[in-house]
């Protein structure tokens, strides 16, 4: 069996809704060099960006209304792949395509699936639905990270990591002491951590706007392979909020999906939304930006993380009683690439 | 058979004219580091540019008289290559000597052949005469280009791709659609491509200075493995220059070499020389000046040709009518390296 | 037997003692990433550089009294490499440790030992005594150089080359004329070259203040791997040096010594002391200076030879009668190797 990082029968987000216009956008994914663009009617497209004839990414080509033109000798492929024009010659070869990948848009992100399209079901796009849900306000960003994509799944099935790389914004030593419980499904896990009675760090406190002290949150749930919505929120202490009632508090997701770019690098497309203040922009923008400095300091740990990995390739891993989340989600991870007779190149851990 | 992109038996511009003066000039050239001079009675030399003792390029050095002194322990060798002078001993080291290569200099370039020295004949020296023929007029520059001196090759031979890399300047329509001839010989390869009666593009139509439509043409002479002279120019209609009287028209000739610095780099040296307006001196900037912007546009689509064809090691190249006449070069090329007991590294094609 | 640049089992200089304070300072010894730092009580201490847990550089983490708590997850480190804390558990695995290097300070450096400590034997560090002797003043610096440590060690046997390289300063062709003698130990090897009644070189002449002629003298003596400590200076010819009455003249030392960093990279530590003007800090700084130039210019010599090196793998390299001080060295060297079941990778000698 061989070795791979990456599934690839699996939607990957590939672009925010936002970035797909009429024009032709090239991004790598999954290994695969792939062209996107939105069609006249706004459906979007992804063909591979490579001109059958030498090679030449369509990218450096431009649209002609749906249809792709080549910079180079200006063949033409339509949103399916077909070429439809030839110069200089009447007839077109039959076999002159380049591959078309599924792709959909769905919880404001783009979709791409990068493996055998009859099995592409749009029912399996992972659930990020708090992102364009009325009830819930805010926004986010891309960040690319050259690490191996499940570096940054270990990072958020594991918060306690908050208190040492994150303690002056959302970290604190509650964090690193509480327990937490891990469950899990056929293609999710999920962490469940509760502080309770504890002192708000500085990010909480102001976000709930109220003194004293208060039961905290945390519930991460990993979809496979790279889809994680953490459910985090305060309340003030002993209104209930263990027990279901959070009206006293405040909530808000951290959404996450992690689509490998190579083996080595991944575009972490992250949003921060709220249930509370929903039309208040100003804090919209806060939070993005406030969320994006926290995400800046994980990046220079798990590029660090990456390139010692490459460094010390027999070292063995042990795992953590706080790995007990990543270690199920790269299970899950790895039963998806079994399940295409590969195997995962991963951490090797010793047990 | 070893695959090799070039054959080394062959004689590759080194050098413009006036970049090669009394002091050393380094050039990797055909994957071989080669320092050039020229000597006090103008003659060129080129010698390997390592030392023989410790490997330091000769090029950290400097000239004195016409012996080049190694700049680490001062070894000297003359323009043949043997050591001269070694420090702290009396008795020289009979096998003390670098390589030196065949170097001529003609048309304004100075010419180097890195392969075998008794089969430099220079009758080989291919033909761009124009380049210093007082009936022409005008100037050139170098590209270093990141890919395969054959895909300059490729583009020179067909010009179709001028209707959609160059459609601002010289390309239109009538190029991508007029038909055109393919000759060959044992060591040139021949498109004729006549459009006549058409609009000419806008570079052409100033060159002319008259109204209304025009007779244009493209000859493209190969000679192996990496020469193109390209005959062009327009004549108003119907004055007779398919016919051989282009006394009406303006005439030009695209001069071309490209030399391979590595197997996936080129030195690329162009001149574009004309037959009327001769001591123009403006005219000729303004020409080498727009004709740089030209290739500045084919240089972009080259290094991502090359950068997609080594992603795609496998991929299987198909021909269109186009390609004939790179066909046809590529064939002499291959045949070239047959002669050398290796063979082509080229595209991989179907037939 | 497999080839190697280096030794493990040696002391290496890592740092200057002003560079180590109380905060982690990584560096890359001997292809080994390390993280130094002092403790409370000053003494140094070298730990890997690599979280047992995640991999992730201690570096990146903080000191915490004289322990290191690593940046991601919290793991401490005492300055032995044992860890002493783990997140969110209470017992530790008795497994969780770093390795720990030998460090010792002396001579105004930090030396760590990378290989068998067992062996480490701070009477092995090498002898550059005068580098904190109160009869001798100076100072120094670090140099990074992009070459095989061997290429320095190499250049610092056979000052010929200061004839060639450093013309304007140190060099004239007495050095690459005069003889010179050659003797070895177990581990030191000696090149002692007298210049006897010739003009000094500008450096020198201003140094010593005097006009005329002079009695140069260059005692370099290597101690195995990579130490070089060079007696230097001139007197007023007929004045005794040569006989040992060297009160008339100038003397100065050029201390070395070149860490490997990895196989083609290397730490170069240098100081020039002299011992005359002992208080003239002015003197100090231009010393100082003057010297990081001349280097400046064997730092250009040796990064173009180490690539050439690397492009002409099956080179056959000869010896000149300048060498002898070099091959010694590289035997002492290479003994070194021999004995830790390896064999050099060195220059390919023609013998």
């Amino acid at each position: 069996m061989a070795t791979k990082a990456f599934p690839l029968n699996a939607w990957y987000a590939a672009a925010w809704d936002a970035e797909l216009r009429h024009e032709l956008l090239p991004r790598t994914l999954a290994n695969k060099k792939i062209v996107m663009f939105r069609r006249s009617d706004s459906r979007p497209a992804a063909l591979e960006d490579a001109c059958w004839h030498r090679l030449l990414p369509l990218s450096k080509g431009r649209l002609k209304g749906d249809e792709v033109v080549c910079g180079y000798h200006g063949l033409i492929y339509d949103a399916h792949g077909r070429c439809t024009f030839m110069p200089s010659q009447e007839t077109i070869n039959p076999a002159a395509c380049v591959r078309a990948f599924p792709i959909e848009e769905r919880h404001r992100f783009v979709w791409v699936w990068p493996g055998d399209p009859a099995l592409a079901d749009p029912a399996l796009i992972p659930d990020l639905h708090w992102n364009d849900d009325p009830h819930w306000a805010g926004d986010g960003r891309t960040i690319h990270v050259k690490c191996d994509y499940r570096l940054v799944v270990d990072n958020l099935m594991d918060l306690t990591h908050e208190t040492f790389v994150h303690g002056s914004s959302i970290g604190n030593d509650a964090v690193a002491e509480a327990p937490f419980d891990v469950t899990h499904g056929n293609r999710t896990a999920t962490v469940t951590r509760w502080m309770k009675d504890i002192d708000p760090p500085p990010f909480w406190a102001g976000q709930l706007g109220k003194p004293g002290k208060v039961d905290r949150w945390q519930i991460i749930r990993f979809e496979a392979p790279c889809t994680i919505a953490i459910d985090v929120g305060v309340a003030p202490a002993g209104t209930g909020a263990p027990e279901g009632d959070r009206s006293q508090g405040v909530n808000g997701y951290v959404l996450n999906t992690i689509s490998p770019e190579t083996d080595s690098s991944c575009h972490y497309f992250w949003a921060f939304v709220r249930n509370y203040r929903l039309g208040d922009q100003r804090l919209t923008t806060e939070l993005r930006d406030g969320v994006s400095r926290i995400f800046r300091e994980d990046e220079l740990i798990l590029e660090a993380q990456q390139k010692a990995i490459e460094e010390h390739p027999d070292h063995i891993f042990y795992n953590l009683n706080i790995d007990a989340g990543a270690m199920w989600a790269r299970r899950l991870i790895d039963r998806m690439l079994a399940a295409e007779g590969a195997t995962g190149t991963g951490l090797r851990a010793a047990e």
